[in-house]
């Protein structure tokens, strides 16, 4: 740990230029002639020069540093999202500071300021609690992904196309009549629009449906508990019927999965259930039965935002920047893959 | 977008101080009165003033911000240790900048050297390719997690212990025979201790054992084929007896509670195969029986590595600061979790 930092003045001495020179080197390496700017460089490499790129900043704002709130990292969903974006660094060279909300506003909001005195040139949002219209008050390029963005740039899954593919694909799967399991979700975020894809599909086939809005819990054992209590309604109005279950998510379909496989045995829950998930995480495909899901286009989706905030950036570093208009939302489309649990 | 920065001129007009007092109140507060202290304070709160970090840093060189390199975020084990390091702002107060290795050795040195350029104060390294003796000659604190660590300070799991813990619990499960199912393991990583704690617990009890070391693939498709092969052989070596096998880590686990399932049925299966596997993974507890596993305290782990790091962070703003004598090497013990798949 006694590394010697090397100077302007170490590379004035060593190349017998004056340290003035040095410094236009670094600023404006165009006022130097050629050979001059080749006799510094090569003076740097031998000397072992290691550029600062926080005094470089001071100069020219360009941090290339931009800020990520994820509300957790546990759901796999989250993690696939930052693996994508911040793999984007070999391809747009931002590098990211990682936070993690953990569903506090209040933590999230210091997050924010705190990132802001580090002079970070953008921010992506995943978490939910705080507004657009407050994210928009910090008046940074800002790009949430799947959540609530009527004041600020976003992208999302096109969540109603998804939701038609699974009901469609449980329709197709010869059920009898269809189920939707989901929380209730607030309206202005985007994953509520499944809702709507499920509920317009079945209207459209005049097929019979029921909407379930329940929170089912955090655990596994609390899903496994209210899942098996709500299959156990659902069979006693449904008798004799073939189920098609459209779940909100994998984990939830999985846990759904294995309350069937435990209450029925393997046969009688193929004769009698279906089931779609969403998301493509790991569990749909590792499950005893893989189950059928939609997959979101995390690469796509990462890379969508990456660009929608750099043109963000870029414009900001304009002579004179102009504002966006209004917000721009992109819409990435779901793709349905099919695997056992489904026709 | 237009937001005016309020400069130290813009305070210094406002109070009636001088810039150099405003400078003074930054740099070194001490040296104004108490009821001066006070007027700046509210000058900056009316006139909406916010802290650059970055030209503090320039001036005391801690720019509160760690770097981490993990090989990727698909696997459970990094995103759940990145969390909790990252959680670790509420109690140490730096933030993280992450990247993502994908197994690219050139990928990862050339991010360290960004890093390095941002005054980092130092560096976590959950990813394989660079050698400790690499890392320590960048002269920055470093500590590693779960990774060969000869000349660096490091974090890991009593992988020995855990491996003890796992063979432990199947010989009491009444098992005949045991198999330890591992790929090929470089001797320098932590984990292939749990390959020496199943060999010396089987042979400390002189019970009947075999390791299979293979490299059973990548996806889901190459674990399935390759353990329903390895499961025929052994079946056939070891027919009419209870086998007790002790996987490397829960994927794979759950991949071999899968080929059971669909190869015996389910009281088939419990009578004669016992199952532990490794890490605590949500997919061992989400699996159609829920495996017994040998759980890493990721909390613990995450903040002792921060301890051990900011330990050496501070040793460095120390006057005359000194190197440590020989690298720290943290133990963690792991804990045995019981479900279905043992007794």
């Amino acid at each position: 740990m006694t590394k010697k930092k090397v100077t302007f003045a170490d590379i004035a001495q060593y190349t017998g230029f004056s340290k003035t020179t040095i410094s236009r080197y670094f600023n404006h390496p165009d006022t130097l002639t050629l050979e001059n700017q080749e006799k510094i460089a090569d003076a740097l490499n031998v000397l072992g020069y290691r550029e600062n790129k926080l005094a470089k900043v001071l100069a020219n704002g360009k941090t290339e540093i931009v800020g990520i709130i994820v509300p957790n990292l546990y759901m796999h969903y989250y993690s696939e999202v930052l693996n994508q974006i911040i793999s984007g660094y070999d391809k747009y060279g931002y590098k990211f500071i990682v936070f993690i909300g953990n569903g506090s506003k209040d933590t999230e909001k210091q997050y924010i300021e705190e990132l802001l005195t580090y002079n970070i040139e953008g921010l992506i949002v995943l978490s939910h609690t705080i507004s657009s219209k407050q994210l928009a008050s910090y008046h940074i390029p800002v790009v949430t992904i799947e959540r609530e963005d009527k004041y600020v740039c976003s992208v999302n899954t096109d969540n109603y196309m998804g939701a038609v593919q699974a009901t469609s694909l449980l329709i197709k799967s010869d059920c009898d009549v269809l189920i939707h399991i989901n929380s209730k979700v607030d309206p202005a975020v985007p994953s509520a629009k499944r809702i709507d894809g499920f509920l317009d599909t079945c209207r459209e086939n005049q097929f019979p449906h029921e909407l379930v809005e329940k929170d089912i819990g955090n655990t596994y054992a609390e899903n496994y508990e209210n899942l098996k209590r709500i299959v156990g309604e659902i069979e006693k109005r449904y008798q004799g019927k073939k189920i098609g279950i459209f779940m909100s998510n994998d984990t939830h379909a999985n846990v759904l999965l294995n309350v069937l496989l435990h209450e029925y045995h393997y046969e009688g829950f193929q004769d009698k259930f279906k089931i779609v998930g969403f998301d493509n995480s790991p569990i749909s495909a590792q499950a005893i039965i893989p189950i059928s899901t939609v997959g979101q286009q995390i690469e796509r989706l990462a890379d969508e935002a990456m660009q929608l905030l750099v043109m963000q950036m870029n414009e900001r570093k304009k002579r004179s920047p102009k504002a966006l208009k209004k917000p721009i939302h992109k819409v990435i489309t779901p793709i349905l893959i099919r695997r056992n649990t489904t026709n």
